[in-house]
């Protein structure tokens, strides 16, 4: 009877501190994914360029909600950024808790729901920057990269941030699956 | 321990009829995504239209492959189409032998894969599709469906079948995660 239960301890410890050094890295890349989406929102959001000369009328300005692509892009971003800080709680709670599988499912469910909504706010971004940048001449549709070189860089650069959130979220469905089938 | 038996094995049985139920809700979903991809790979593929008129040395003619976020979408939901149909082979296997786990993980991952890969093309192609449809007055970028309007209604109803896939791929990644938990 020791024998056994001495065993059965040795068998199930190794395996729980797999499964919480799991929750550990989920709790990590949470982390970095949220602060990737912030940056992206605030250097997308912050855009903007005036030109250095105008006509009586007009003054030429670009800003990123001139686009609504990017608009929606600021928001998703924003949005999943709140989420990844709200499921830091649940994150934390599943490394003190390790055996927890509800959870964990619910989490897995609004990672996938995320990754949705910030994979097409980057896309839809993406292929505006690509028509901004090299126009579509069969649509008659202008690059305003040559006017607004400023703005092109600044809205490219911020799409890194996203697809870094992006892989990211994808690494932590991964962890939470592999965590619910050792339980 | 005849009852022992007898009790366990009633407590299995039902826990395995569920599992078994939820794969093959799982291939019938696959089956639906797998046409509804196809379906809009092909709508967006043979999308092309000749206006009516023609200058001594222009014909108006508006094709997919002009712009190069409906080719991705093409192509993505090709690939798509092709891994979901490929997929239902591991889906028979999960309703003959319930109790599978590590082939699960493996489906989740690719699945997830796909529907980041699914959801970037179709959202590129619709933020293309709102350009095409309203212009955007601030880049000088002029909507063509004016001029286009066959074109257009075919490349805006090629994105519903694109989106039912995504909304099934997300209950599909759901549903192999409550079978692993299941177990």
């Amino acid at each position: 009877m020791k024998g056994g239960s001495v065993e059965r301890g040795e068998g199930a410890s190794p395996r729980k501190g797999v499964t919480r050094g799991l929750s550990i890295m989920d709790f990590i890349f949470r982390i970095i994914a949220a602060v990737a989406t912030l940056a992206s929102a605030l250097a997308m959001g912050t855009t903007n360029e005036t030109l250095p000369f105008a006509t009586q009328f007009i003054r030429f300005r670009a800003e990123f909600d001139d686009l609504p692509s990017f608009v929606f892009f600021v928001m998703a971003n924003s949005v999943v950024c709140g989420y990844l800080v709200l499921s830091l709680i649940l994150s934390v709670f599943h490394i003190v808790r390790s055996k927890a599988v509800n959870t964990r499912i619910l989490l897995i469910f609004l990672d996938t729901v995320m990754l949705g909504l910030l994979t097409a706010a980057a896309s839809a971004s993406a292929s505006i920057v690509y028509i901004a940048h090299h126009g579509n001449p069969k649509a008659n549709w202008f690059a305003i990269c040559q006017q607004y070189n400023n703005f092109c860089e600044r809205i490219s650069a911020s799409l890194i941030g996203s697809y870094i959130a992006v892989a990211l979220l994808i690494i932590l469905i991964l962890l939470s699956v592999v965590a619910i089938s050792r339980n």
